[in-house]
């Protein structure tokens, strides 16, 4: 049986992963594949850390070029992340012929023309399918299974973390402070987790995403990206009397000549799949013109299953290399020119408006006209008895409407005296 | 840019919607292959009804051996179904050396051996993503995404037919004949509907699942097969009653050295998200020892859907031919001789058991020794007041226990002069 070289950069926790399913499923891998994965080369700048794997300490070294540059390498497996180092290596590989698997989300969605720019015009393959869902086969679905339809729509909860952490305070009563430290105690969340929770992890796979299903580069800067930062506990619940869950979606649509891309807290249907979603899941529903629905739900991240997607990748390009087969499609190129972004401002939806309101007679009345002005129609409106210091919550449910003239509704509703602090507004999708 | 022949044996629905597909799609298949997919010839009986696509009537035939046989033909796709023209003309294919696109699992399931081995042996490729799960990329995942990975266990929603009766029957309270006369007269289910509601049709899907997962031959006369055919309604509500949903599963679960392959109504708890999926869609569950749980939702049967997997699959084909790359594995070979098939007496499993006893002091009394004394736990119990007739409908849902064990219990049970009719038996899963 031929052997495969395979060399891996990063020796962190999905690396050591890797290296845990290479070895442990070795016999099956080989019988499945028809050809043997063999780890020739590890490159990390600790090669002295116990990952718990036993590796043979000859084939460590801190020197990553010279893996790649390595002739019994065949496969370069980039797990550095970053967008510095890992630029250069993935780069490198790409110059020398090496077929790259990565997982590197922020390298894919802040330098995907070059990098993929560049895999065309060496006509080396590059695989990606870690880098968004952990051990989901989305990346594989879009290019591989539904090659053949025209993509309308992809909704997906695509951060465990920010998942997680709506699952608790929803099921837990929680704020979102509190949630955020259980998160990071139990180790879904980082010291500094802004990444996440601000929505940027979010978007970084939104625009993989999205740029695969309309075939052109989607820039991060045309993303527009709200996280869960600061969502209050009282909305959450709120939303669940109403019959939607809050879930950080990142949104991918057609709509017209144009492509919406955005990422934000979305007030789901609770009967919709993607409510049912929970703790540190994701999962990625998809609607194409010939499949219609399809749902792809697993584990967003981790070590084994980040890892099994890497494999999986790996054994891909292992059965292809030295031929001139090539595996998926690349989002290079595309149709024309590719269709245009469209600002948030002009999207349609339906939103969910909560604001304080003086507990005077007239005031809902007054609010309502404002909207009504602006051509935003109230589905529903929900105030409770009660309130506290001559204010009340009010929440409102419109029907669907254009952004920009919520826009200019709200800043009127914001500066109006009978109005507190700052009306919150969440889409509703679904 | 290069064309590639395709043949089509086989003009019906599904036919017709890859016809339609290839044809609305070309260019965006061509841009994304970086080949263009030709129709270059299809082969029906009927060469003369519409099928709502516009087909040159010279490229139709009655003769599919000429299909194969023709120069500018490279990839064969098999729509006839059934396992005896159909079974002829892929061996044909594959003797030719063209690689051939199936979604027949009737074919697959009972012939699966001869006709993965004819392909081995020819060195040529078979797809049959639509096979199993429509438009689900359920087979792709198993052969390729999840290529690193022991599969522990899979658990499927695999008929949409029987999917949707257990729906109706549960939100609309109707009887099982009640809706299986809704689903024909909603086109989901044939005249002659024995096929999907005895359970076969999710049989023939266990097995290839079971092939892959494992890699040997399942015979099917090994898997333990129960339809939906005359389930109560009453089962149904109490299950509910109780915190699950009864759903027709596949049930592919590695057991030791062995490997259990059954097909029965089972009750799934009502938080597993397996319980969620309701009506005509499907839904695998698949445990890897890396990925960890996926789920794979969608469309399972049904033109469009079903022709978006065939196409993929044309696609995957497309890109390989005439290079000696091969995509995924087929459940041929293995390592060693492959597990052992567990016969149904030996599984283990929790159980809802619903019997008719006389309402007299100390019935039930009697019913609980007799499990007990075959070593059949009783979890809880659930009597209402009331019956008729002066007997009382009694379910009872049993601890973990051993098929055979409850076997001898029910067979003492049957025959006591306190229990009318026969006791139902479920099993509880998930």
């Amino acid at each position: 049986m031929k052997d495969i070289g395979i060399g891996l950069l990063g020796f962190g926790t999905v690396g050591a992963g890797v290296v845990e399913g290479l070895q442990k499923n070795a016999d099956l891998i080989a019988d499945r594949l028809g050809v043997r994965l063999v780890l020739r080369k590890i490159a990390d700048l600790d090669v002295e850390s116990d990952r718990g794997v036993a590796v043979d300490s000859s084939i460590l070294t801190k020197d990553a070029e010279s893996v790649i540059a390595d002739d019994s390498v065949d496969i370069v497996i980039e797990l550095i992340g970053g967008t510095g180092i890992a630029k250069k290596l993935v780069l490198s590989a790409l110059e020398a012929g090496k077929p790259v698997v990565t997982a590197n989300k922020a390298l894919l969605a802040k330098h995907g023309a070059e990098i993929f720019g560049l895999a065309v015009k060496t006509n080396t393959e590059i695989r990606f399918g870690a880098s968004v869902g952990g051990g989901i086969p989305i990346i594989r679905a879009l290019r591989e299974g539904l090659i053949g339809n025209h993509i309308e729509s992809i909704c997906g909860i695509l951060n465990g973390t920010c998942n997680y952490i709506l699952t608790e305070m929803e099921t837990e009563g929680l704020s979102f402070d509190e949630a955020l430290n259980m998160a990071q105690e139990a180790g879904y969340a980082e010291a500094d987790p802004a990444l996440d929770i601000d929505g940027f992890d979010t978007a970084h796979k939104a625009v993989i995403l999205a740029s695969l299903a309309y075939g052109f580069n989607v820039p991060m800067g045309s993303v527009h990206v709200e996280g869960v930062r600061g969502l209050s506990a009282w909305d959450i619940k709120r939303a669940v009397d109403l019959g939607y869950r809050i879930k950080l979606l990142a949104v991918i649509r057609k709509v017209g000549d144009g492509v919406e891309v955005r990422v934000h807290p979305t007030l789901v249907p609770l009967g919709h799949v993607l409510a049912s979603v929970a703790g540190v899941f994701n999962a990625v529903m998809v609607h194409g013109d010939m499949t219609e629905d399809t749902l792809h739900y697993g584990r967003g991240a981790g070590k084994k299953p980040t890892a099994s997607t890497v494999i999986g990748d790996v054994a891909d390009l292992a059965r292809t290399i030295g031929t001139k087969a090539r595996i998926g499609f690349l989002p290079v190129g595309g149709v024309g020119d590719g269709p245009v972004i469209r600002d948030i401002s002009e999207i349609e939806s339906k939103y969910y408006l909560r604001m304080l309101l003086s507990d005077q007679s007239g005031a809902l009345g007054k609010i309502t006209s404002v909207l009504g002005d602006a051509g935003v129609g109230i589905a529903s409106v929900h105030q409770d008895e009660g309130g506290c210091d001559g204010q009340v919550p009010v929440v409102l449910v419109t029907h669907s409407a254009v952004e920009k003239d919520l826009d200019v509704a709200l800043a009127k509703i914001e500066s109006m005296d009978i109005v507190k602090g700052v009306p919150v507004r969440l889409r509703i999708d679904g």
